[in-house]
């Protein structure tokens, strides 16, 4: 079988994204399922190489001329030129690295668009950096979904040992509720009944989580179960979907009720997070829902703290890679 | 050593609690350590140890013999009378249940505080009973402050594994935030680092979590870590206690980060239920701090499902029986 190219972007030149792409570029697991494309600066790799002692293991082509010539079958580099690496000074806020890591970020998106890749692998960016460089998005998902047009996404976190989507994602505590619809809930559950059975679950079993502890306990602790979540997981199921829910959040993760789960769909970030964290450290995949391409990330940040000293794991990056090919397969 | 006397009420005579008492009264380890005195009902202890094949182990007292000579060296039930064992029916709310669960606690409380046992552990009971029966509190704890005339409490759930105490305990998602403020979560942190010496650690390093994703990530999501968790974190510091946070919470409770905690103090029920859930499920204890007596509780309810089936597992029961013994014994 044909390996599929894998568009992956550098993320924040100053942080751990280089080194951990020059890893992938010559990680026997990903160049055994597919043919990686970073998009991303060859300067800034090649002194993050140099400094990390990472051999240079792909050939570099200028992004002008990978437009003319959108394909190959050995692992490449696709030199977006911006910012030059002698500038970008690694674990700061840049500007110019915002301007850049959201330049990788077109490239990729437009390649996958175009088909010439089979999905976009994220290497991570800085809030603050891009915000500096007057593209203020929350994140990846929001930018991903601007730019391929979408309205209706989410993110999901998987890994081997537990699967989460999120129906409220990076929202303030105090902003969840207002946030929380049925129509959102019946999305969320959908997306991700339609991802789990691209990777081979035709009929994945759902456990949806209740908002409030205790499911509310028949109303005696906050309503928004019986007037959101229950209408939506009943019209789930009279649509076909093995959910069950809403389920009390604190026994919602223990071994039992995981083994009878393919995915949770949570209310907000950290009920699923935290479980999520714990179970899945290190190990985890960030999947994009609902885009018309593939999109998985790394489920780590920057790490501006370590950037460039090759201390960095690039586990996350790996297994966002072999997601992607996953995922992409069967579409 | 003189082994303490443990009050152990019975909880609602149609759930698990019977069973639960019943094996307690002649548990090796809770012998070995304490002499259990269960104030409950005689007549369906009788009937449910009939039922589920547990052979009596304690001579029965009427509560008021033993209001007159609140002692003894073995394990004792204290007959509290109601309601009449042959009219329980198993797995049903029930008003008499509701009323008889109360009269326990109470004869339990009066006991601990008139110092005549070194603490109070509680069997479950069941909200919608009292309810019924016109005691309308959300749960023991509510009760026990106000038996106590306690203002300011807190629930901790302890075990081996994990420890957590909670700023707010049984609040619906959306009133949390009005519940948090600064003079609460210093409350809360006194409280368990208090609770922590009486346990053998002189210095507890306690760990804070935030209320919002990536602890509000400096205002963008949220600023009450920065209006009232940090004020109350610095404060804390200022005082002596070796304390951490705000953290995020979906990276507090990874294993490296629960190696550097003694104890978590947590914003919402969920944020503490759901680690402490999957890391000690069966295994933990409820502890109320700030009570003028030591009281533990089992971590589970009524199980109705279940109830005078002799399927029930006393492993939390004991061991909170055994946590009260350790809580006791440093006062």
């Amino acid at each position: 079988m044909k390996r599929p190219i894998i568009g992956i972007t550098m993320g924040d030149p100053a942080g751990v994204g280089p080194e951990l792409c020059l890893r992938a570029l010559k990680d026997r697991q990903v160049l055994r399922r597919c043919v990686p494309v970073v998009f991303g600066d060859a300067g800034v790799l090649e002194r993050v190489g140099r400094l990390c002692r990472i051999g240079r293991s792909a050939e570099v082509v200028p992004l002008e001329i990978w437009r003319r010539e959108p394909s190959t079958n050995r692992p490449l580099v696709v030199d977006c030129c911006s910012p030059r690496g002698s500038d970008v000074r690694p674990g700061r806020i840049q500007k110019a690295c915002g301007a850049a890591a959201y330049a990788y970020i077109e490239a990729g998106v437009q390649a996958a668009m175009e088909g010439w890749t089979a999905a976009v692998v994220t290497a991570p960016i800085h809030k603050e950096a891009l915000r500096l460089a007057g593209i203020p998005y929350p994140g990846h998902t929001e930018i991903l979904a601007e730019l391929t047009g979408t309205d209706r996404f989410c993110m999901m976190l998987a890994s081997d040992e537990i699967t989460v989507s999120l129906v409220t994602t990076h929202t303030a505590y105090g902003d969840v509720t207002a946030q929380i619809s049925r129509a959102r809930i019946r999305d969320v559950i959908r997306l991700t009944v339609a991802a789990l059975k691209r990777l081979g679950k035709p009929r994945p079993r759902i456990t949806v989580c209740a908002l409030n502890p205790h499911a509310g306990e028949h109303g005696l602790m906050g309503d928004e179960e019986r007037t959101i979540v229950e209408p939506a997981v009943r019209a789930a199921r009279k649509a076909g979907v093995r959910v069950t829910g809403p389920v009390p959040p604190d026994t919602a993760f223990i071994p039992a009720r995981r083994e009878a789960t393919d995915a949770y769909v949570v209310m907000y970030h950290d009920q699923g997070l935290i479980p999520f964290k714990m179970l899945a450290f290190d190990k985890g995949v960030n999947i994009t829902l609902g885009l018309p391409i593939v999109r998985t990330s790394v489920d780590h940040g920057t790490a501006f703290d370590i950037a460039w000293k090759g201390k960095a794991s690039p586990n996350s990056l790996i297994q966002a890679a072999l997601w992607a090919v996953r995922l992409a397969g069967r579409r």
